[in-house]
């Protein structure tokens, strides 16, 4: 094969694109890329990186591949409330794969240039293959949504729906539960949402001055949630009747259904927090940006989660979310 | 093993330090860093991946390692002219093993700390071992040192000493010519550069406005100076006594010696040119940072690199440099 480092990186990954943009000063092409940000601005920065085996299955599409390791970099982008300016790309290779490599640029650029979002630099090497994107977004100056900021009285909200991605990968992994069984339309659908997640860039923009606090949700509901109360010093009652309504998928129900919206990672969407009062607004921001959102429960003083059944009963369980290394 | 991602997070990388400094708004414990850069200034941005049995080698000293990671990225900034600010660390790891993360923490902060650079972000995951580091300079706006300003005429400098590290690892590798051996003294000193190297930052920050070009010596002389070359539109002429004379290890000669120091990587190293009017600048430089520089060749508007031997007679050779894919 022989393709070289320098020839696979013009041929896959150098655009027009990559050198022009109004915060672009240096684009690929030198030791670092330079940024100009605006004044008043701050740089929100985030990086995820995605391995083998560990985030995806070997064999992913390629195109599903690069779209997702750059939507996962933007969700954290849209739970901050800044917009995308670039992202940096470095990617380990086991080969240097022309169709792969197309098949990858490919969606990866599809997502970037719906996001008017530039690669401005990075890194290839030969290696297992590891994904590892930077992303880089502006938001004013003290005006980025933050954990820290849900207060008792706000309600939580989520956008879109959750649970499924989990259930397409429980289903290709064989770790579905043999009593359930997906139609062949249910797995696409799910497998969708796993492969093909779209960054909640539009709502997390509309979110800024009226939500309270936000993160995404990639590791699961409950564990996410948990990230917000502990950064926030609050506890939070949750409703199982709104949580179930969160997933898509039609034939898993019951403690099942429950089980895979509150543990599940791997959905991108937002959740937030906001005043009671500003539920107007926050139906707005998402009327606005066409993302559906829905209310689960409520921010209280107490410490801890509680979840409870249709007659406001307490339900009990264990919902740890993911860890890598747990 | 119970040490979870974010028991692992907070054990060996969260300090106080890392929510502090003049340019941090938010560190580490949110979906985003948050980076403010001053008026007039550009954020200079670079990234590299190291993955085990590519990079480094299985056995290597787990302190060194998080040493030459950020080492490596300090070093791209080095060759720009831009001052540190913080840096992103993107780790997997096949397990969370308490020993190698604290030798690992302590190399890549010990050398943090020394450019007062702190760690702002990152994400961990369980996989082959791999080290992803984009790290943050600022530079004032359009003072930053690029590939593309080198000129006909202009003076070729090469910092510190070169070849060495490649001695260390082809002494390493068992791929040294059967006739050479190396005295341990002289091996472990070569291996000091392989795994210990020195970013040439506050050099780097001296030459703005002295070099007219420069890059960090990462692949190879010839290669990173073909890479000026190219983005320049230039040639040079190159002097192999003056090259030879870089390398410390006196017990390499002749040829083998020559081409160490032409192709061998890992130095880290700057490579930078400079109008013979400056020299008496890029000498006080030098003597400034209390690093020693040596004038290698010149930059000539034909294209092509010549290399000449103490008699002015041209020398040929392959002299390729290290392409991950070639």
């Amino acid at each position: 094969m022989a393709l070289g480092e320098f020839e696979l990186i013009a041929r896959y990954f150098q655009r027009p694109e990559n050198n022009s943009g109004s915060h672009l000063a240096l684009g690929i092409g030198d030791d670092c890329a330079l940024l100009r940000t605006r004044p008043g601005t701050e740089l929100a920065i985030s990086c995820d990186m995605l391995v083998q085996g560990q985030h995806f299955f070997a064999d992913v599409a390629a195109d599903s591949l690069g779209h997702k390791a750059l939507a996962v970099n933007l969700s954290d982008l849209a739970a901050c409330g800044a917009r995308p300016i670039g992202f940096n790309l470095a990617l380990a290779l086991p080969a240097a794969d022309p169709g792969w490599l197309s098949g990858f640029s490919r969606g990866l650029f599809e997502l970037a240039d719906a996001h008017h979002c530039p690669l401005i630099g990075g890194d290839t090497t030969r290696g297992p293959l590891t994904i590892c994107i930077t992303v880089f977004g502006e938001v004013p100056s003290g005006q980025a949504l933050l954990r820290s900021g849900a207060k008792s009285g706000d309600l939580i909200w989520v956008s879109g729906s959750l649970g499924d991605a989990r259930l397409a990968l429980f289903a290709l992994q064989g770790r579905l539960d043999h009593l359930t069984s997906l139609t062949p339309g249910a797995l696409s659908a799910a497998r969708q949402r796993l492969e093909w997640p779209s960054p909640r860039v539009a709502l997390g923009l509309a979110l800024r001055g009226v939500a309270s606090a936000a993160i995404d949700i990639s590791d699961g509901l409950m564990g996410d949630l948990n990230h917000i109360l502990k950064a926030s010093s609050t506890g939070a009652t949750l409703e199982a009747q709104a949580i179930k309504a969160l997933m898509r998928c039609t034939e898993i129900t019951g403690q099942e259904r429950l089980h895979h919206v509150l543990t599940g990672g791997d959905d991108y969407e937002l959740l937030f927090t906001a005043p009671a009062s500003a539920s107007h607004l926050v139906a707005s921001a998402a009327s606005q940006t066409g993302t559906p959102v829905t209310c689960i429960g409520r921010i209280d003083a107490t410490p801890g989660l509680r979840l409870l059944d249709a007659a406001g009963q307490p339900i009990h369980g264990n919902f740890a979310s993911f860890d890598h290394f747990a």
